[in-house]
């Protein structure tokens, strides 16, 4: 049974009627190539030429046959194919394998052998079967690739097919002329990832926010905060933040939470999921997108629910005034097996208490102003009186006392201790780099955000082009959902033909580098 | 290359102008059943019970779960379905694995294993991903199925689906209201002959006579003829007879022959296939259309062509007057590899002259009279003189000499040898059993016909008992394309999976008992 959901009809309506167009594009495939299994190359698959897209266009494939296209660059959208039969008509039906992937991966490895823990319908493979020939084939989904794999399972003796025509018609809300250049002198490597950084975000950018467009392909809360920053600095598609935070107070949880994802289809729904740094968030993203807008009149609706968000994330804390650790997955922070999560929760609670209080500020609300500075004072003192390890210099988490590289990020992004404290718990984490580290671009992101927010520009460069110049070094078209450079098969879903490579939080680059290298006359300051 | 055909355009636009709406209603599953391999079983596969429709509307299937649902009839159609998540939301896309059969064997056995010589494209089987839960799906191809089989490939760990509603909405151009019912002193196994022929009949009419609803799909003018009598008995859709009679009219081969077969889609266009029978069949289908109809203007228009197959299967006669023969498909009469075509083929040619001489006197065309009986006399004075063989009271085919069902039953129908002469052929037939025999219904029908034809109505009615009485009692629900009470597992094609369990050509028994065994007063008469 689905446990009902608080529901706020007039929150839907307004998001819904914010639902944009999307802009839709034909990209046709670039070459031909040949996957191929070499384990010099990343995650063991090598991409080789095969040929010009016109010699597909003009080839004949048999029974038995396969091609895969190259599109040049990584897309969402719908495929459509024109189909002649050559050398007789078609007397049977055609039938046809195809295989869509973001990765040489997808389509070097037989899915037939997957044995990931997310389910193998995420595998973008078809069988279709074509009654009429000549004709013209779109496919009705979306999929998410760069490669195409095409093989002819049947045709019949007397028949074999050509392709005259195959496009991609890609769709996107993101509208690319309201990104400002970079200016000339940014190095070329972060304008790459920047251009780059954008294509994510872009290709996300559909009619929420999605977290990846291959997976999970909806709204998750957590990849929203971050897709929201860019997508100030670079698309302005700011009604589109207002939408998915309508959708999210429009459809909460049983006790009023903000539930950590969503769905569109078949008509607006909340999971049943709670997290407690995502529902959070709401606060925080609030925050960003008033900064950003100045759009007071849906401050003020939305206000009442971030409140609530703070009023239920302090039941959680005991009466030492600590977030209650468990077992269970009720904070996310990161992929990490081990990682414990107490510090972090504590952390990100203070974080978004911080904003609460500037926007009660902001709206005058007195009452909820000495709500939330009272919760943020108390919270903080907590944090130092039971989390803070004098000894260690470190901050700790959970029974074990575990001292983790997100704990501390999230504690400096609190800015519990001070600016310079911050920088030398920071400095510190690098130097001891403790064994529970960080999995994904998301608390890669964050700890990038909280150098440069005590003022480490240099090591936060250093960081990006570490992290993320290493993706694009192993081809990232767009970035990815995981990316550990000492384990580049990386999964936490069992496999890696699962893993999203294009995915949300992983976009950032690009607010990094627009937010805090260009100044407000558009100068590089780097 | 394809060969360019002769297009009379005018007589295209006259077929499409009767172009049939479908009749279409919806028909729910009886029943769930299982199928399991028993010998004793027709081609192995026995059908049990297994639970009613109901439960498995209510019914929750997991990852790894099939059903096999039990239309309870022969259908053709379009299926949708409703599909609905249960115990959570569907957090990743549902894929479905779906087979469809007209018969047990197709459920039973695994496609993957198909070696037949036929497109394994014929098979109809599905792979669908469905990315929005709940909902509603309705496949785009048309099926033709008794059963379905319905098998959950993939969910995710979180949700399970169940399918409230499932329906097949059957198409066909037959309208059931024109079918005249038996009276009541018919006997039940005949009234059961003419249900399912009635049925096979029904569901072949679409837009044109097909063959087969599940393969081949098309207008092939052996099947229009034998359709188009027991049509006139039944349905009588004498405009869907008359499109198909301008369909081949209009697309003939390059030579002016009349094609073996043609294809609606994507528009009318004429298969290259050539069978000296079939192209000669156009003569008699028209006869036969005429009688039915008295559509004279019609007739005027199409005659040339009739006249023009009778001059093109003349320039195949040997310095004899006989049929050149050779190695090749070029003429059909059955399906046996063994069978020496060159008697049977001489035999169609004077069955279809015999035709174009009566439209000649009808049509008050002396030259064509003249050239019709002419070419007839000579034709049935060379069969006797070379092909008669007076020793053995058979008539013999090929440079082999050869005995076989077919030439005798074609010479019958062509009625080389008066009344008596012909019955005692027959018998001698039956008595002899010469080792080349009948194959497929198409075949036995002209049998049956022959001996009708020549008064034996007792003869016909055992025979017509033996054969289609045995496939009903081996759980036919329409006729079969191929049948052979000896090999139950037989098929031309290498595999049973692909054999036609809806033909054409095999529903002629409702044409026998209504034209031979019933009287114009509606009386039976058998």
């Amino acid at each position: 049974m689905m446990s009902s959901k608080r529901i706020t009809q007039a929150f839907v309506d307004r998001a819904e009627a914010l639902t944009p167009q999307l802009h839709k594009a034909r990209v046709y495939p670039k070459r031909q190539v040949e996957i191929v299994a070499n384990e010099q190359a990343f995650q063991g698959w090598e991409v080789k030429d095969a040929g010009t897209a016109e010699a597909f266009n003009a080839g004949t494939l048999r029974q038995g046959d396969s091609v895969v296209l190259d599109f040049g660059d990584h897309q969402v959208g719908y495929v459509t194919f024109s189909i002649r039969n050559v050398d007789s008509n078609a007397d049977a039906p055609l039938r046809l394998g195809l295989v869509f992937g973001e990765m040489p991966c997808e389509i070097g490895e037989d899915f037939a052998n997957y044995d990931g823990w997310l389910s193998r319908s995420w595998l973008q493979d078809e069988i279709i079967n074509v009654d009429v020939l000549p004709g013209t084939v779109t496919l009705p989904r979306r999929y998410t690739f760069r490669y195409m794999k095409i093989t002819v399972l049947a045709t019949s003796i007397r028949y074999h097919v050509t392709f005259p025509e195959l496009y991609c018609e890609t769709v996107t809300s993101a509208d690319e002329e309201n990104v400002v250049p970079l200016p000339g002198d940014v190095p070329d490597d972060l304008r790459e990832l920047d251009r780059v950084g954008i294509k994510t975000l872009r290709d996300c950018m559909q009619t929420v926010f999605e977290d990846g467009p291959k997976r999970d392909r909806r709204l998750w809360i957590g990849d929203l905060r971050l897709q929201a920053l860019v997508n100030y600095e670079t698309f302005r598609s700011n009604d589109l933040v207002k939408r998915c935070l309508y959708l999210f107070a429009g459809m909460r949880l049983e006790d009023g939470q903000v539930g950590a994802c969503l769905y569109e289809k078949p008509h607006p729904f909340v999971d049943d999921i709670y997290l407690y740094d995502y529902s959070l968030f709401f606060i925080a993203t609030l925050y960003d997108y008033y900064a950003a807008t100045q759009d007071r009149q849906s401050l003020l609706e939305l206000w009442p629910i971030a409140v609530e968000q703070a009023e239920i994330a302090l039941k959680r804390l005991d009466e030492r005034g600590i977030v209650r650790d468990d077992d269970t997955w009720y904070c996310f922070l990161d992929w990490h097996d081990d990682l414990n999560k107490q510090a972090g929760a504590q952390a990100a609670l203070i974080y978004n208490l911080k904003r609460g209080l500037l926007l009660a500020r902001e709206l005058g609300d007195s009452a909820a102003e000495t709500f939330m500075q009272t919760a943020c004072r108390q919270a903080t003192a907590a944090a130092m009186a039971h989390l803070w390890d004098e000894e260690r210099q470190f901050f700790v988490s959970g029974e074990g006392r575990q001292v983790s590289w997100a704990s501390q990020i999230w504690m400096a992004l609190a800015a519990v201790l001070d600016n310079a404290e911050t920088a030398a718990l920071l400095d510190r984490l690098m130097r001891e780099n403790p064994a529970i580290g960080m999995s994904t671009p998301y608390l890669y992101h964050h700890f990038v955000e909280a150098l440069l927010e005590c003022g480490e520009r240099e090591k936060a460069l250093a960081q990006m082009r570490a992290y993320w110049g290493e993706m694009l070094a192993d081809g990232a078209d767009t970035f990815w959902e995981l990316y550990n450079p000492a384990d580049k098969r990386l999964s936490p879903y069992g496999s890696n033909l699962v893993n999203s490579y294009c995915h949300a939080w992983s976009c950032t680059p690009s607010y990094f580098i627009r937010k805090y290298f260009i100044d407000r006359e558009g100068k590089y300051t780097g």
